[in-house]
């Protein structure tokens, strides 16, 4: 969990326990939604952080799925296009999730990079080619600009 | 190239003609530049041309290179970092251009997707694995966004 | 479908007709995809749509769906998300188009403001409340700006 | 106010200490501006806090406004702005203020979100309605990439 | 105005035409709204028009002004907002123009880099400067993408 | 450095301190990469890190390059563009540093407005000057969505 220090003075004030009281008990509608962990979740939520952990073949649950819990209904649909989409294809995982990691260092995505740079370590990226994808996105940015912006023609050959 | 019919009563008016004209004669600054074709290009934008397709291995060169034409430094800037980005390295060369193709979908650029979507046929892309590639970046545009919003705090782990 | 018109001397060519031809019979990977009509449909393919027209009581299937068609896995996963997202719940269906056409517009997805415009219209949205819609999507990506770009801090009242 | 702690060794340095004394001082130009309080704000600033508050039936004001202190007529100008476009008209309040909120968490504008949100909130959004809200912004994100990279064209009947 | 040709078997059909038939009588909400001409417009209309080319020294109305038209409040508060932001100030006009032709071509606003690329150019931009901000608009969305996929900190002299 | 704060009870956990060890050995690919001081630089790295300094006449080298440093290449390439593309030219030095911070502010880099409105002002940009650019970003990403949200066709002229 993120704390924002504000230090006023020579005190320090944690603005944000407040905040994830308040989001404990219901009564809050903070953008930042505290993690509904195990023990806490309802029986809907166990059944789906269960079927994570099984698919993925691991003993815990990261903060992603912890925040979607509040809205069961949308853990439930997010989870299944995940499970579908990066599950066995005609692309091998490990391209899927370099795929995800650059889709996501495109947008700026700081936990999507992380979670998913995990997922894609996990199934073998090095850091050479982290390094890659990263120049890879760096440049297609760049090119995607000045193509626009130049109102490149599509070559008929490539259509 | 493209042309914008505009039609007026019954007549149909070809507005890009006289853009294009002008273009042509260097006295425009429109948005849209026209293609330098190698036979009217300076030596030094041919050398360029000469790398580009020696390295390619192919006969003919797509616009994008073409309307940077206009500006000899940029030409040789953008190549000389596409020539190194996308030449030999840790990813496979098709598992380079999937990426590329990634973030210019995500980036919705038009022409860029159609050329190196063009690139990663020819490398080996088949039309289910442009499916699951297209599939993986609409999630991670979904999941990025409900990330973001709901400010999700990186786990330890992925630290 | 989108024709490129392509001049040259007085002759008209029409650069997409090979294109589509190709696509038709499975052989090309251009970016563009042909609709897939109901009556070329898969079964698999035409009870989705079945289940698209009699979602939305209508008798026709927009674009959208019929390029997606391509992916029957896409298709059915999409479709899928949208009904059970748009449908009913906590916000009356004409607010929820209005959201959808708020997002598309502030990404400049044309087709997505056309589809979904058409939608709210349907529930509705008068072209005042469009108006006023298109102001708020210009003036909230105006504060975004400023906001990112002068780093302005959350106020504790609203954690 | 954010701090960033830097912990070299085992002591913690307050980066920001300086750069808030320079920007209290003038002499700073920092990206992170402090917010002007009423009480340090010229009349001309006061007299649009006085105008925020009486519109909005209020006693503070929130750190967008003053941190735009410092340039008052980009204060006086935003403020007439959300003035207009968020006051009374063909939307009722809180419709404008979910349509804010489902931008500003598309563009990933935290702050934004975060003060709509509470605005929203104010004006009687529910929990639900707010994970409905999130969820029609990611699968917008997610069918705008989709339909843009398969070039989808526009159907007769939604022109 | 932008026609959409579409060719079925060997005829041509102009599917915006009665979309702009119906927009012109009120009775279509298409994304594309018609131009208001001068002649065609309400006196409230007229006097922005009038205010329009009397402080661009011109005599004739682009179109983002006429379609705007529709929504006579919108086009009274974006005016007024751009006599402002573009009127004279610390900036020199030509600086003002290069700005907002960056941001445009860093957004792909194909109208926005053709209008103000025009006004640019009418203050002076020559095309080896056109060139030199289309590089600078590449570069720095490479470059924002590398620093933020890789989570740089500020250096504490930059506070 | 940022350093996350987790508390837990009353103890603070620093979860960083273990990333930021694992990064300099190595054995990480945490998406947080710890900036290579000159000291611990390779001599390839030195090299480039020397002319950095030289070219800007300066004897410190910011966060940007120290991060990239773990991969000289782009380092390396990277570098040889913002040279290149920064360098003299037919813009002035402060005029091209406006339009990289407004790039950068358009998308959101907060690093990158950091360094680059510190090398702006430098090269002596005024606060005045600053609230203009911003102005100016904000306005253009405000009528850039209108633009294209209503599609507003290119003026003849323009073209």
């Amino acid at each position: 969990m993120w704390y924002t220090l504000r230090l006023q003075g020579g005190s320090i004030d944690l603005a944000q326990e407040d905040a994830s009281a308040a989001s404990r008990s219901g009564g809050s509608m903070s953008a930042t939604r505290q993690p509904v962990e195990y023990d806490e979740a309802t029986p809907e939520v166990r059944e789906i952080y269960d079927d994570i952990m099984a698919t993925r073949k691991t003993d815990w649950i990261n903060n992603f799925w912890k925040v979607l819990a509040h809205d069961p209904r949308t853990l439930k649909r997010i989870w299944s296009n995940i499970k579908e989409v990066m599950g066995p294809g005609a692309l091998d995982p490990l391209t899927k999730e370099l795929l995800y990691v650059a889709v996501s260092a495109s947008n700026g995505c700081r936990y999507c990079i992380a979670s998913h740079g995990a997922a894609a370590r996990n199934k073998g990226m090095t850091d050479a080619q982290y390094s890659e994808l990263l120049a890879i996105v760096g440049l297609a940015n760049e090119t995607n600009r000045l193509v626009t912006a130049l109102d490149v023609a599509v070559d008929p050959r490539f259509l």
